[in-house]
């Protein structure tokens, strides 16, 4: 008989949340039952999962009783108070929210790129940041064939990243302006929990969660860091800028590698992406083809084009790489962290 | 007696023609009289150049009597066709298109970087490209100070570099997304004259301007290869990846830079961008004050933040400039090349 699992959604209200109720139903996760948890505002509603409906139970600590797999996307406060609980229950938690994900003894996992991390795991699984996820999925199989030796990324990252107030935030000012009104001042981005807060509306913002003390912002830190741990490379040099532009969903990178041969092709490089898992090369200039943000909305691939050799370093390539932060960036890659561990039979 | 000029504006009714109106009253050109060219289309036209009003008359080659200064931003194909009349009929053309930028005989100046390269024009001096003027604006007192050994830069890119009608195209798309209609068909993005267009609004397009045989656009070519004309540093590694945002006007820059010494601090390199002429640092990620598209729209400087150095390249550091494409990036500049002849007494 197969085994069943009961799956708990941590934040099943939130922008990841209703994208992890979308996607359960189409996961090879054999599901016995699916518990909704939110915060006590949010208790009551009524959600569909597939072709059923559950009622959003309040997110307590004693939630966990039965749960298999808990998924937590409520934010970092509320992953480090309730996560202790899934696991001390018997779940695997599996967290979307940067609390645990440089805890050396919890694993940071994007299944195509570092699976083998899950059979140490501790009853946590760490899911990265969105805009770390797309770029090591389209990295590993190039250093896997050549090495990596250095990371250059700017990032064009969609307002959903912070959440669903954003996405509100960004169409409101932009409808103001569109017909000439007021715009509303603004209350949520570049970050919800710094002092200022700016429009986003037909402009960019160079800033992602808050700035730390080396002038790089936690946006920015946790590319470099996550980047990284996953790929196993703590020496690798890895620096970001990270930039929020007026995209409602799927991020876009631009990315500069160097790698450890000189004599490599675009063509080798676009062979090497098309055969990986996760991966679709959209890399045809001369049909104009190249991967965009709406293209990219709600479907699970990262998608890499614009491959180019850099102009003097004989070892360098420039990337784009867009994925939906929503799906390979946060929900589907904690559904894909559960199915890998069903098939490694370590749920 | 104070010398006068007569300024033509070829392409008066254009985005950047449109700018010129406005800038030219405020100029240290003192003017005798204005002519505005445009297509027969828009002759007949009455626009207001300061507190006078002048009919938008025909562009022909007998256009340039009289004229002592022709400020050209009517596209490529015009600026080859009508600037040999211009320069034939004495003035000094400033030329805003590609048309003329690489040719080895015409000067391609930014005021505050290459002064000295005026004084050997013949008749002609072409205006850099948007893009090109704010990064080298930027960077020539970094490389003046330490000498600039590498440059990697991506840019987000406003869609008026690409014309009135890129703007109408963006605002009419935003409008159809913000009010639930059907999105209008792109005509004009990425690029008026590729075979496809895209939706800018809402979304990120990494092409500007038309592919070339090494895989990179013509945009990122212009961005190289006028970087180091103007720099006069021919062999300096140049690679960008230009990017078109959903941004009206001003455009930014995530611009990577290695320079000649290992120990320099991000105050010595704020200290100098401080002194530098038509350079404006905002750096001060306590009160997350960093340079903004909006907040760049219709100011003369070119704007600087989030200096920081590289996480692991001793000579390496990260700059984000901001600056409105339409006036130093186009009009402006070709105004202060105008200010900076009459004062080296060259017209």
């Amino acid at each position: 008989m197969t085994k069943e699992y009961t799956v708990a959604i941590v934040g099943a209200t939130g922008a990841v949340g209703e994208q992890l109720c979308d996607l359960l139903p189409q996961a090879e996760i054999p599901v016995k039952d699916v518990k909704l948890l939110a915060s006590a505002r949010s208790a009551g509603k009524i959600l569909p999962v597939g072709d059923k409906t559950y009622e959003v139970e309040e997110l307590t600590e004693d939630s966990f009783e039965g749960v298999d797999i808990a998924i937590f996307s409520a934010g970092g406060a509320l992953s480090e108070k309730f996560v202790p609980a899934a696991v001390k229950a018997g779940a695997v938690a599996i967290d979307n929210t940067s609390a645990f994900r440089m805890d050396p003894d919890t694993p940071l996992v994007v299944p195509e790129v570092n699976p083998e991390a899950l059979k140490d795991h501790k009853g946590l699984i760490a899911n990265p940041n969105c805009s770390t996820i797309q770029m090591v999925a389209a990295l590993k199989p190039i250093h896997d064939a050549y090495g990596l030796k250095r990371v250059i990324a700017s990032t064009y990252q969609a307002v959903s990243g912070a959440g669903a107030e954003a996405i509100e935030e960004t169409l409101a000012q932009s409808k103001a302006i569109v017909e000439g009104k007021e715009v509303p001042e603004a209350e949520v981005l570049p970050c919800a929990g710094d002092d200022k807060h700016y429009q986003m509306a037909f402009n960019v913002l160079p800033q992602i969660d808050k700035f730390q003390d080396n002038h790089y912002t936690f946006e920015e830190m946790k590319m470099t860091n996550e980047t990284k741990k996953i790929m196993g490379l703590k020496d690798l040099p890895v620096s970001t800028t990270c930039v929020r532009v007026p995209v409602l969903r799927a991020h876009s990178e631009s990315v500069y590698i160097e790698i450890g041969e000189n004599n490599v092709t675009i063509e080798a490089i676009q062979d090497i992406l098309r055969q990986a898992p996760g991966i679709v090369v959209e890399d045809d200039i001369q049909n104009q083809v190249y991967p965009q943000a709406i293209n990219a909305e709600g479907k699970k691939e990262t998608f890499v084009g614009r491959i180019r050799k850099d102009l003097d370093v004989p070892n360098g390539f420039h990337l784009w790489i867009v994925s939906d932060n929503l799906w390979k960036g946060a929900a589907l890659n904690s559904v894909q962290i559960a199915e890998e561990m069903i098939k490694q039979d370590l749920i």
